[in-house]
């Protein structure tokens, strides 16, 4: 091992917030490290801080520079904040992706709905299979998670051993998938470990998490005193959870229908890669309109209180042929997200006023979390027991409190969010660099920069309203006819009872009336001037300074 | 008492929303009632469904065109969501106002901060004195809740006596104002209760509320034990925990200040009307800043994370010559109101950049709920022994289960959501109309209706941006130059790599140069006709399709 050399580790997504998950590790010479990436996620747009966006990807271009140095990119599970970004920005990156059969079947889909060759993603086995990535050997461990196949990464590079956790919980039970295998990864442990790069998402939950199969007699209870339809609502990915509803609903002599399209295609994945073998058989949903309800479960996608899923439809009436109707029973076995709160009481007050009745996990009974918590972060430091602790998948307050809580537990630990450089290779990481990252917008079918203004445009039309103000200017520099006001989002009338545009209208025309000519020759300034005269015409007549749009026309002199 | 009179109920706001409390009684003749209106409060906009909108009010049309019938309005305590429509409605109803000293004095001030005048607040002391309005004598009936002086109203009528429990909590030790004085309501119930009308706001918490008195232990501990600079952070309505807080701080040997306008005016409030008699001494934010860190409290506005409030304004800085750092510690003695999570988060967030140890009521130490839980609204239930309960102060979820739970205790209960009038006068109370309420925005200082298309027109701009199309048509219906376009929210460059701007006026410029005479001479045609050109190409350009707003001039033929 040359000294030269040096292990990095660049988080571009996910060390900042829950999503767009995106990590870069390189080995080699400073500024020629050959480079690996794991995951590439998206996260959710908002309408307070992205209206209009469609998908939220880590913003790349540091890696697209280098991508002559990309040796792989590596896929943790198929979770849309680890996997989303995937088909949307393969092309700009263009190494061959890797992830186990489950994932790496979403992964295949992905790459073809964007136009890519599917054939880029290979499918792999897991540790001790080793894919050779340049300097670099990188290996799948497998660990419970909400998802079949998650993964942690074991990386390994002349300058030592990394475990990347991915997203992880300790269970033994999962229902479905690979139970958390302790002495697997003491096996993976026992040679040393240089770093554990750890996911954080659960670092205040206090007790140990619960695992996946403590649900199922609960449900199952639930389901059985039900008397009318019994609905039920789960991350579709959640294949396991899928499966304890619909043996709940079959076991208590229902038929069970699974309506939304993310729900069909998970169980469908979990069939053809051959990880789901004993679903029970299910109706579709023209069938099911036939059956009494009392006999008949749906499993629909929906948990967030997203409108187009079929839980919001069928909020809002017939969906499919079937509707709520009161006596039924709806089941969030899910929880809500932070900042879907709105969304998803929108949908339990619209069940409310049918008469359906809406049960939540307020009482802990119908849902885990997929994440280890506190105590569980503690063994995984403790089994592992890397040199450093470098803690991930985190808002910034998780990644402080994790760090926080491995020294406590006796490690070194460092906060390394977006766009820290890491030089991993000294005993003690260092800080090499410090990366310019963001956010990159998919806006429609366009990708946008985050700080392109396109946001913030709109977000001040919502806010503010918009004036458009059209004026015609002859050949001889003076206004021809009046100008002309249109209003987008204003209130027609303000204060003085008279119609804005007109007011506006008047007292634009009032100013051009007075205008210089060496005012009237120069666009820029009479803009300038018409848009002060709106924006504080409009703060009288309605207490408010609207966005201003001007368009100066000249006839050709 | 005539058979003609009836006694009825008509919830304006509240009853289907916490917040925007508005709730009609009348008396007499039917469509010759006399009527009351107990609480005219707010509830607060957001980006999702309300952007740039300031405030929303119940509409109160049916009330307004009445207003002759109108006696009196009743403010059952000082909180947005029961008085903070009093300034801006006050005008279109003008009838006397009625509340206890503390809520009276806060009343007075919002009439005056609308140009009102601030007479029509009458101050009134407690049950046994009644209020004369028409057929009704009226009461206040102290209670405990989050802020001083709470009263449940005790409405007389010839039909009988309605008790309306405003907010509340059963509290005998609530630190500040009137404890729950179970004698009291027991005698006031004595000669029997035709209706209770009774807050839902927790009737899913399943365990009984725990009295303010409880978090001041834990406070103390924490700011005892904190290090460097201690800010916490409540509703400044709620005087008993600020006060509690202060008492913590200084018996911790810290100097305690406080920031953010409602803060100091709650203080203010709270002293002048007698209320507040030994609270610990304050420094100003200019003392502040001269006194170190580790003998500083600060209690600041903004538990809810919002912007502009203090813990907002610290959260990105200096903020009145004073700054967080490392090693200080902020409590939130508060819970999130659900829609709130993301600002509160952003706040958290950025005080963990900093270094600072945020704390919240995670583990349920530092807050307590002002409202009665499911236990409790049983006990008042039985306590008042009403021939019905009507629930309100709830989203539909809370009132149907409300009435669940009051037949459960045995007692006939009505759903009676907002617009909802009910006939109390028979033993089972029927609905007598449904009346069509809704919302009133104010929008900087105009009020417009839900249903005016100006906010639905901002969210529109806000998804999918907006194009301005400008075209000159000359004497001859000919087109003179080009059509013009601008973008407002939009990418400048779509799939083609050419400004989007230009593909736009190309594509219009060519449907002119083929539009028939007859087209070029209807303004309706040209303008439908570009929309839909901008819109079709727009989608294949970006993927979205914009809002647009085509203006055309016309040379004068």
């Amino acid at each position: 091992m040359s000294s030269d050399n040096r292990l990095i580790y660049l988080p571009l997504g996910g060390a900042g917030e829950i999503g767009m998950n995106a990590y870069v590790y390189g080995y080699g010479p400073a500024g020629k490290e050959r480079l690996i990436l794991v995951d590439i996620g998206v996260t959710f747009p908002n309408m307070d801080t992205t209206p209009g966006v469609d998908l939220i990807f880590a913003d790349i271009a540091w890696l697209e520079e280098r991508r002559d140095r990309l040796e792989a990119i590596f896929i943790t599970h198929a979770h849309e904040d680890h996997i989303g970004a995937l088909g949307h920005l393969w092309s700009r990156l263009q190494a061959p992706v890797y992830a186990r059969p489950f994932t790496g079947n979403h992964a295949a889909r992905k790459m073809e709905e964007q136009g890519q060759d599917p054939e880029a993603v290979n499918i792999v086995d897991i540790w001790p299979q080793q894919i050779n990535a340049g300097p670099f050997k990188v290996a799948f461990l497998p660990v419970s998670h909400s998802i079949p196949e998650s993964s942690a990464m074991v990386i390994d590079s002349p300058a030592g051993r990394v475990v990347h956790t991915g997203d992880f919980k300790l269970d033994v039970t999962p229902i479905l998938g690979d139970p958390f295998d302790r002495n697997l990864w003491a096996k993976v442990a026992e040679p040393g470990v240089k770093v554990l790069t750890c996911d954080s998402t659960n670092v205040f939950s206090p007790n140990p998490s619960r695992s996946e199969a403590t649900v199922g007699p609960a449900i199952r209870q639930l389901v059985e005193r039900a008397e009318g339809m019994f609905v039920a609502t789960t991350f579709a990915s959640n294949i396991a959870r899928v499966k304890t509803l619909a043996e709940a609903g079959r076991d208590a002599g229902r038929s069970v229908c699974l309506l939304g399209r993310a729900m069909r295609r998970m169980i469908e994945a979990g069939v053809e890669t051959g990880i789901l073998t004993d679903f029970p058989k299910t109706v579709s949903p023209e069938e099911a309109a036939d059956i009494p309800r009392n006999h008949l479960m749906l499993i629909v996608t929906g948990s967030q209180g997203e409108r187009r899923a079929a839980s919001g439809q069928l909020s809002r009436g017939r969906y499919m042929g079937l509707e709520m109707k009161e006596g039924d029973t709806f089941l969030f076995s899910s929880k809500t997200i932070p900042g879907n709160e709105r969304d998803v009481l929108r949908v339990v007050n619209a069940y409310s006023e049918m008469g359906v009745d809406v049960v939540d996990d307020a009482a802990d009974l119908y849902h885990v979390s997929g994440h280890a918590n506190r105590p569980d972060l503690s063994q995984v430091h403790q089994l592992v027991a890397p040199k450093t602790v470098v803690p991930m998948h985190g808002e910034h307050r998780h990644l402080r409190e994790h760090v926080k809580l491995a020294r406590e537990n006796g490690y070194y630990a460092v906060l390394a969010p977006n766009g820290t450089m890491l030089d991993l290779t000294p005993d003690i990481p260092r800080v090499a660099d410090m990366i310019e990252t963001g956010r990159t917008y998919l806006d429609g079918s366009v990708q946008i920069g985050a700080l392109d203004g396109v946001v913030r445009d709109r977000i001040r039309m919502a806010l503010n309203g918009h004036v458009i103000v059209t004026l015609i200017i002859d050949e001889e520099d003076e206004p021809l006819g009046e100008p002309w006001v249109e209003l987008m989002g204003l209130p027609e009338k303000g204060n003085s009872k008279a119609p804005l545009a007109e007011v506006l209208e008047a007292d634009l025309d009032q100013f051009l009336g007075r205008a210089e000519p060496k005012t009237m020759r120069n666009d820029d300034k009479i803009e300038e001037a018409m848009r002060r005269i709106v924006r504080q015409v409009s703060q009288n007549e309605i207490g408010k300074k609207p966005e201003v749009t001007v368009v100066i026309s000249r006839l050709s002199a």
